[in-house]
């Protein structure tokens, strides 16, 4: 046995309170695998008081994480308060600043700040990690940088966020609408402070810019994630897909293309039958094609304390093995800016709108479709008593570009009420 | 840059063809990944002159691969000749020797010698790494080994034979007999040399008992798995699996119990909707269960030229990236050597036997299930043309021991003709 790995936890939150749990109940298997023992020597947290079930008393307490990050008997800072700026970051430039790696299960941060503290850990010769960060207990980061390392990447596509599939599935499993699913979700304490992380898509584009900077060699571009929440989707969109043999999911999908990087976080419809279409409750998928591998389909728990404590050891775990890595795979500053790109791909797409009750007015929005370009593979209009119709239209492959052009052609006819809601339909 | 990583390889074959077609074709992105210049310097193979569709003629060649592990232009001795003993096991033990690191995709290898190898390579410092030496492309070994390094492994499970799982399905698909299927899959080229490898279960065998010993830190103990072939299961099996609800698998399960650990690669039914129940083809899945991470599902290429070659190239860039693993991920001198079990778990188990068409014969058959404690689901006798009727019969959960017991009495009742099939029903 060498020396110990000491661990100075900043947040005992859910995933917090695990990492101590993992830590005290298996503290031979963890010494067996790495070859020395993993310790914890400090806690950080806003209320010493507060009983979280775990016995804290061997550890140093510091109220300030940056005072914690350090202390000299920390060797690893492990941030798990979460949040963009404040603290987390703070926190850890701190430990970086004073020779310790950084594990996070911060996507926020390293989505908006990746480039900045990957380069300044790499100048100080130090480690952020962040493997909790994406996809709770898969180990994707894991599979992406190292597993697949011989490949050059095609695609990523990922449901990533537990409580948007947890919605969607359970709006088509109860035949409730998004409203109240959402309040039940609330209730069960599944949604984040801000809902909108979730249900907007951007805790899953977080994860998605991640994953894009890895598998493309690409700076992290949060802001490159075309972003569209589930909150249009309704149950009639969902009864509708699934009578075509399709799932509506929130499908992260990123690719690097002629044209630059195409990153989107958007509803879409996809087969009912393939294992992104079968995905159920809080379930998380990644897909990683490669151009030797092929595809790889990683399926996993993406919340929660013990999945998310799992991923915050095994980057533990690494460090204490001396596994030392570049934050995103390869050094920060040689990851290339990349040109955003829309997507470009043909694909048929699903579009509902409010039709006014006006004679021609089917005819209009026909006609519109026809001059974009765009094909009809089916429409079907419902029975309504309301002054306007809810029609659904299936097209025919078309660009996103055709498309853009008929939804602003729709609002010029002056028969549609409200944006129409158009998903992509995806062959996965 | 520092200094290249350089490579021997041993063995042309289509994998070592295809890790010959990587470096060549993506030498800067494996340069850019790892920080270093990834070099073949030699290779060698049975026949220097045979045209592989590579150009060679940069590299050294040696007729004998354990010459070729003693250079001193190689770092790495790049195995994938395949094996148990026989040149394989001399190169690699010669490499360990001669101070260099092994990768392999040999499974028979490390399967039967893996612990001796593992103990040589590690008291000389060095370091024998197999990813592609299970289910292809899939970085399995990594994921077990660090990815889920923080977890109390409970079960490893999985289809780790192509061969098999193509087989199985295009008996479904075509409803064609195994002995044609079998053949088609000869024509293909699917089969090893010697297919009982394959349609006996051995190469998945060999693959389970891998994975036991990452999992549950215990040695390699290939002859300590449970073996059954597909060789026995019929058309007739499959349709009425498919009646239930099933499908038939050639499934791994490894689990550390308190009387021991359990292995067995046999034919199962696992319910058709289940992710494994919808792998089609040779498509590879393993499905780890850790006390913290929960399920973990993993799914890919099982094998060919570009997945196995990814594998290959997983652990090359690792040992370019500096990461220095034990083979088993902890010492393998501490590895325990564990007790066998049988499985103890009780199951449903399905049943085909052959009777014998005499008056009271399904009574015998079904006095001896309840004398030993077997109690029947439902039973099935269809008509036939022949002296004995095939009769299904799917059990109530029971013990292996029960079943056992009721399979030896059939033997005494006179009425049975052969050996009753009897495939256990996993809830997966």
């Amino acid at each position: 046995m060498t020396t110990p790995l000491r661990l100075g936890i900043a947040g005992l939150g859910t995933v917090g309170v695990g990492v101590v749990k993992i830590i005290q109940q298996r503290a031979n298997l963890l010494a067996a695998r790495t070859g020395r023992p993993i310790e914890i020597t400090c806690v950080s947290a806003r209320s010493r008081s507060k009983d979280r079930g775990v016995d804290l008393s061997a550890y140093g307490w510091e109220d300030d994480p940056v005072a914690m990050a350090k202390r000299d008997d920390v060797d690893v800072f492990v941030e798990l308060m979460g949040g963009e700026d404040g603290p987390a970051k703070a926190g850890t430039e701190a430990a970086i600043a004073a020779g310790k790696d950084v594990v996070t299960a911060n996507k926020a941060m390293l989505a908006v700040h990746g480039q900045e503290l990957a380069e300044l850990a790499e100048d100080a010769g130090q480690l952020i990690r962040f493997e909790a960060a994406v996809a709770g207990g898969i180990p994707v980061i894991k599979a992406l940088t190292e597993g697949l390392a011989g490949n050059q990447i095609d695609r990523v596509m990922g449901v990533m966020n537990g409580t948007c599939n947890y919605i969607l599935t359970r709006m088509e499993s109860a035949g409730l609408p998004y409203d109240e699913v959402f309040e039940e979700a609330n209730q069960l304490g599944y949604l984040e402070a801000d809902p909108n992380l979730d249900v907007g898509g951007i805790d899953a584009g977080h994860k998605l810019a991640l994953l894009s900077a890895i598998a493309f060699g690409t700076k992290v571009d949060f802001g490159g994630v075309e972003l569209e929440g589930i909150g249009q989707v309704t149950i009639e969109d969902i009864h509708q897909a699934a009578d075509m043999g399709f799932r509506i999911k929130l499908l992260g999908v990123a690719q690097l293309t002629g044209r630059g990087l195409e990153q989107r976080m958007t509803p879409c419809l996809v087969p009912a039958a393939s294992p992104l279409g079968q995905l159920e409750g809080g379930t998380n998928m990644v897909v990683l094609e490669g151009d030797a591998v092929g595809q790889i389909v990683l399926r996993g728990a993406g919340a929660g304390e013990g999945p998310t404590a799992s991923a915050v050891l095994s980057d533990v775990l690494d460090i204490a093995r001396g596994i030392r890595l570049s934050t995103f795979g390869q050094p920060a500053k040689g990851l290339e800016k990349m040109r955003r790109a829309r997507v470009d791909s043909a694909a048929p797409y699903y579009l509902r709108l409010e039709l006014q009750d006006k004679p021609g007015a089917l005819a209009k929005i026909a006609t519109v479709l026809g001059e974009s370009g765009v094909s009809i593979d089916r429409m079907r209009q419902y029975g309504h008593s309301e002054p306007t119709a809810p029609v659904l239209i299936v097209t025919h492959k078309t660009t996103r570009d055709a498309l853009d052009q008929a939804l602003s052609g729709f609002a010029e006819t002056g028969v549609v009420s409200g944006n129409p809601v158009a998903l992509r339909i995806e062959q996965v």
